[in-house]
């Protein structure tokens, strides 16, 4: 089986960082595939960036030449995982509702801690959107952008374990899904802070994929995801 | 006062008529602009095309070189309002929510009467995360596609008017929006079969961004739709 | 065009300060006519009071003999909206829901902010039953009467700051309506505070009741507002 | 203990009929008060009506000269309840909110069976601000008037069966509530019709009033039923 | 009238103080008997304890042979009361519910305060169920277990007290339910500490289900408290 | 790695069919243990029996002497997981929200069918605690009970095709949910009627369980679901 797992950003260090998680959760004969988006910005943290990351998603899947069995869009809280349901035959599987679905079978409440603030709401209107959000106890931000993670990550482990805690504490959770990836490290030290399960969207997404695969299931193509109409769409696909 | 009225599909014919229907709405004094997206597909009718919409749009607005006072993005159901948010300093309305907002002022209930079936639940979302969903009696398509409304207007009238009966009568809504625009007749054929407001959201919204601008009022910009920060962008703006 | 913007108590100062802030919101040509009620409180703060003003507005609309093309009912969290609606064939707009409907245009959550303790489940009552609810991150209370705005306004002034700070800071509003009015002074002060834009409920009705006027839209009849069936009523009209 | 029951209409007949209803239900040692509107609509059947009977029954119930224990308020569906909370010391409960919460301990959903349609948005307004509708299948209307379940009793109770079976078939309702009063042969009728328990509101008010005295339980002045602030009100107490 | 009160956990001087708060609030004529389950936890304080305590409550009342009216099921946000409404012909009241219903009729919004920390998501569960939860405006827990009430109560009035006034002063309760039970003293401190009216579970409980009885209402039995079909149960009833 | 499927009913032939689909999603590597409960009823169809299998589950499961990795509770709509989770240190998956979390990647909304109209409102309570209700369609019944489904197969796929396709065509599903197992013919006919993917909950739950065991999560230990505290439990273990 092969998987593509598309990230949002045009950073590779980060597709590379996000495969490597994919693979860690992968079964044994499945194959990850890490794309990265042609264009784009190389970190998504609002609502501009996430529409073009939704466009470049697309592109850089629909642009895929080999065979594959499911596609995970590895962005927290961004814009497009619709869109790919209906251009493709195969699972489309988001990791903000693979996280959260997730931690719904560890606990009674779960939190998301992100980066920074002002993504915060665009997490919670996907949880919304997804149905998923009512037993989301809070999410959280850490005060860090996507890209201070891989510059300084002592001082972005301090921080998200701050607010984990706090939302352990606080609000009630009893797991808590990383809002943002890469780093390893981050789990175990997140996971000894607070007693909490961890739930990582990238490694949940693969195992959700996997299972849909294997039982042979897909996309509903009656109605929401169908197949675009055919009609007369200017400068799609995009030029190179 | 300028306000630009921005389609979302590439049919020049379809934002003529949308920038008429917001002409008639608008005070003395005020100027509407219609805008077509350079790219994008003909209609609009799902994810994929409403999400390539979205940054069409964006490209479309952030390249027009004059001043403006508003944005309406003239697309049912459709996404992107939120990036437009971030990337302009003006107040941006989105004529889904202008004709809910509206109809919320004229009667308990209210239905939406849109276009093809599919695109039911995308209004249904946007409805959702406006936050303007909980007196919405029902979202009711005609069956008829965009551009049908356009080739065959009488039959497109008279499946509108059976599904804003059917909303009136067994949805118990009393204010009709209609969800997909350009005929002046539509309005009053459907209102005198229903006896009910119909609400037209592209003229909702020109007299709601009207408002705005008369008190001084736009976009917030200490979270959610703070300016995007400083970052390498790829492929954007887009290239000619 | 005239609007009759109704104060829901009987001190004429409040009424003259009304009609003054509808007026800077109105555009050229329209005419605004402050309506005082005949009895009633002097302020109204609490659900006694409220009602009574509902019976005292609708009294002092269906005794103005003049024509007038809309009415506003300027009170915050106020009782009354839906009789007026049966009672008239024009659009009745309540500034509660004027100031909550605007808010959503300018800001992914809002709060309001508004005089006493004891008149914060009022509003958000009447935000729950309009549907206006969903986005609204908090109401907060200065702890200051309603007539105290006039007698100390400093002290009014940095306690209805405090709490709007708190509001964006702790409960993540975006946008703050002010549920008190009266004082030119209070938004300026309060958005400087803040960052963020603030909404005033009786200049936001005027924007949204003329724009329903331009467009040729009123109340619906065809069942919850439709006109009183005739029958029996001792009382009323009341008597002078 | 005696309870005033205060009949929202000023049609005598209808009062003594609630409280013969009433008289049903109450303990031994409980005494009955039946209390009719000194002015108001002769029966209730919109938001003016409703309005006007709001204050009509806190005139009368402040106006009562002897001790009493509780007071009830007998109108299905209408406004004033929070009034009159504010104004007595004794507990006030509302026959809506009554009947709901008795049909909550006797099967999964209950339905409403009232009289005219326009009532139904009154009905389901007080239910979701008292909370209790999450449970309620549905809110129908017989089409009769309030009085002609008097002049045409046996047409009134064919219609009001009738709706009750479709609320138990076809909304999936396991009690039925009776909006509408003073018939003791209707209750007889719907559940022999249907199988289900039928509860009345006035009843069920009864017994909740005579449990929160038997308690030693009031309203909570805390907060929101926090007795009026002294200030000037003109024209109350109204006028003989 | 007859009316089993039942203890959800084996300890039998529980089982007498319910029964005693019981007798406090039934009418004259009204023999209270309290039962104690014959298997199960000393104290009901999570999941397993209280899904075993719905099979022995069930075991209790299915024993008793004598007459009864009505069933109060004593444990607070625990499982089984929809096995009982289908095993048995007369009303079963659970406290939890009967807290809730009856708070919802003195104030604005009700906290409940209870025991464990580990408890809060079973009480919450049990309210969303019930349909109410949305005046519920905190659940909180004192920290100290069920058994901790009888050996160190003045420790235990303590850190209720503080809880409860936490729900007033911060969550803005205006009604406190007590979700542990068996103090007299209790009431009377909490309500002295805040203000505001204190609910017993049970004492609600007997007043509910006495007027349920009066009113000669019971568990409808159209669908879902339907009695088990005829089958084969093997172990039912349990052995000595 | 070893996963125990727990019938929820005595039915050993049930149980072997459970396991055997149960396989068909599982890894190569998985071991699936059937396990039949030791008392209880033949089929579960209502409150009173699935309290029961509760905790004849618990009972089974704890009796287990093996090693395992994970537990699935298979019974639609069924009580008892939250009492697993506590007494386990292994992951728990229940099937009812299994197939809810699977189907929400498949399509906007998502039916279920199942078997008797009155375990109706026992799936719709347990979507809902889960907090999988919200993009639920509908819950619809065939009328057919559980051991009908082994006795008579022809007549219950043509009830559960007829159900799936009102849910599809009416209630606007894009998936459906078989709550009702035991028929490999079963998934086939339904998709060849309807055209949407079909889950079973199953198969979608050895996924899930797979998928949490790869990824180390288990059930977090912090407060809902911490182990029993240490006390007096008469009557546990049961005796054999």
């Amino acid at each position: 089986m092969r998987i593509l797992v598309a990230n949002v950003n045009t950073t590779g260090s980060m597709t590379a960082a996000i495969a490597e998680s994919a693979r860690s959760a992968a079964s044994p004969g499945t194959e990850i595939v890490g794309i990265t988006p042609r264009f784009g910005a190389d970190s998504c943290e609002g609502n501009f960036e996430s529409y073009l990351a939704a466009i470049a998603v697309m592109d850089a899947i629909t642009r895929y030449e080999g065979h594959y069995d499911a596609v995970i869009q590895a962005g927290y809280g961004e814009h497009g995982r619709e869109g790919l349901q209906e251009l493709l035959d195969v699972p489309v599987v988001d990791i903000t509702e693979a996280a959260a679905s997730t931690a719904m079978y560890l606990g009674h409440k779960y939190s998301v801690v992100t980066t920074l603030d002002r993504t915060v709401p665009l997490i919670e209107d996907r949880l919304k959107l997804a149905g998923l959000d009512s037993r989301c106890a809070s999410v959280r931000a850490s005060g860090l952008g996507v890209l201070e993670l891989e510059s300084d990550p002592e001082r972005a482990v301090e921080a998200i374990v701050a607010q984990s805690r706090a939302a352990v504490e606080q609000d009630r959770a009893e797991v808590i899904c990383l809002g943002c990836g890469g780093m390893a490290e981050l789990e175990e030290r997140v996971s000894a802070a607070t007693g909490v399960p961890i739930v990582d969207g990238v490694r949940a997404a693969v195992t959700i994929a996997e299972g849909l695969v294997r039982m042979g299931l897909t996309t509903s193509k009656v109605r929401t995801y169908a197949p675009p109409r055919p009609k007369a769409v200017t400068g799609w696909p995009i030029a190179d």
